[in-house]
């Protein structure tokens, strides 16, 4: 924002700006990015939710269309957040092409890994997110599927000089002889005070090491693997989207059950799983349907653990609708 | 910003806004408020710095005559930060003339009270913030004073409807069984996740009682007073603002010394006995002029720490001065 209106908080105020800025994201994006967008004062009006692809992954020329609409109605252009691991079934935006649009239209790219980043620890995975040198910012959650304890997540900006001019203030009574001589990070972000998160992750990468963190991401992603091969090969079981780290995408689905009979099929056997305390898994929406998602990737899930939730999703699905199971 | 607006924010945003807003905080206010107003999109043109009066407290006809101004020249007042304690001098700005004024011209009244909430589990102390229960919403900070563990800020706000509607989000993956029967905080802030800081409050107060905070607290008060004794009662030494609280405003001033001079004087002074490590004072600029504020507050400092203290600066500060200070 302060970038794409030349620091405008140093005079009117976003509130002064004659064009109206306008933020891109994926309509697959996480809650957060609308709900930042209207904070910071864009408006629901000027936040564009792109279309998605069979694979749920953002579309570049929809982004590249919606662009140009806006700069012919006389919009500007500021920032596109793309997602590498979308909440809802992991998709991976394309960062290469969004990052040539960024460039082309001088729109800020964010890069939303809060989940997937974490696969980055692995080379295997990295094509994944190709293109990410080109982000202007970058988030991933260490407190997530890493396990470093709740809260630390980790923010990456190509030049802080951005978040320094307008984040940094310098009251008398802030000033110290260290001034100058260290990073001053409540000059990067909006709180003064910070505790020291870093210090988790520090202790959680000396206790595990590296090699042990990848063995575990690498084995949640065998796990999923796996399911997602089990649940295929059953029959009215569906992976709906495609596993590209450890969350699966399913739904269960009894020939002849449709429309709002399905997604009372979905939640009710999803609610007897997460009501036994045997295991917890997430509904969510997909392409207007409900569907549950496995997200594989606690400390202690071992292949055991899975295959026994496998099995009893198959029971609580499957006792409605016996006759078609068998 | 969004109850002014009629919340904009689900419309064309701040942005959209025919008329610039404006928000109203005193000069003596904590540089948090110009940041945050920064951050809300106001812009630096749209942020008011009200004169204070001889107790560093906002002067209530200074804030009515700059809303007038702003409403003759077309812009919108939108809220008033009023600050109850003040970080350079503990200053109280009158809450109930500040009120009054925000009832009339419909603005919302912030109250900053994060050091000085705290001194209100004193009924003694509870005139110093009259009015306050017509205050919109409400800080104070339970890991300053009181000790809790950093982070610990309490947030009070009279309506929550206006957080809920601006701060809201409800996307599939996010709900439980558990929503509508439960206050769900993520609604109310702007952090999904959030840790759960109020059990370190709780933890406190079951370890240590009311009783005995406000003990600790009197404690502090008559140590802030006793020094400001001292000093006041010591040649070419000042007390500079009225001791509302913990904190003492305090300069030492040998004849002849003026301007830069001074300056040079106070931050040397201040400076030896900050390296010494046996006490850490703040010096701040008040009036346009540097001084040292003493915060007495900590759980272990007792009257021998702060008569050891008083003696250090007498002795940093005089020893420069020999002949003046006999």
């Amino acid at each position: 924002r302060e970038r794409t209106t030349g620091y405008s908080l140093s005079r009117g105020g976003l509130q002064a700006e004659a064009q109206p800025l306008v933020v891109y994201t994926s309509d697959q994006a996480h809650s957060s990015v609308e709900k930042a967008a209207l904070l910071a004062g864009f408006g629901r009006a000027n936040l564009r939710l792109i279309a998605h692809d069979e694979a749920y992954a953002l579309r570049p020329a929809a982004l590249e269309a919606a662009i140009c609409q806006d700069i012919r109605d006389g919009r500007k252009p500021c920032a596109i957040v793309a997602t590498a691991g979308t909440t809802i079934c992991t998709a991976f935006d394309p960062i290469d092409a969004i990052a040539a649009l960024a460039r082309q239209y001088h729109l800020w790219l964010h890069v939303d890994a809060a989940m997937a980043g974490a696969a980055m620890i692995l080379p295997e995975c990295r094509s994944l997110w190709q293109g990410i040198e080109e982000a202007d910012s970058l988030v991933f959650n260490a407190h997530k599927w890493p396990g470093a304890a709740f809260d630390c997540s980790l923010y990456y900006v190509r030049d802080p000089e951005h978040l320094i001019r307008v984040l940094s203030t310098n009251p008398s009574y802030l000033q110290s002889s260290a001034d100058g001589r260290v990073k001053n990070l409540r000059d990067w972000g909006i709180p003064l005070g910070r505790r020291f998160r870093a210090l988790k992750l520090w202790c959680l990468l000396r206790a595990e090491g590296v090699t042990n963190l990848q063995a575990r991401l690498r084995r949640d992603l065998a796990n999923a693997q796996w399911l997602a091969q089990q649940v295929s090969s059953t029959p009215l079981w569906r992976v709906l989207a495609p596993v590209r780290l450890q969350t699966v995408c399913v739904r269960h689905a009894p020939p002849g059950l449709q429309g709002q009979a399905l997604d009372r099929h979905t939640l009710a056997w999803v609610e007897r799983i997460n009501r036994s305390g045997a295991a917890y898994l997430t509904p969510a929406i997909l392409d207007g349907r409900w569907m549950v998602r496995v997200s594989i990737g606690a400390e202690t899930t071992a292949r055991e653990h899975v295959a026994a939730l496998w099995e009893r999703m198959r029971q609580e699905a499957e006792q409605a609708w016996p006759s078609q199971a068998d």
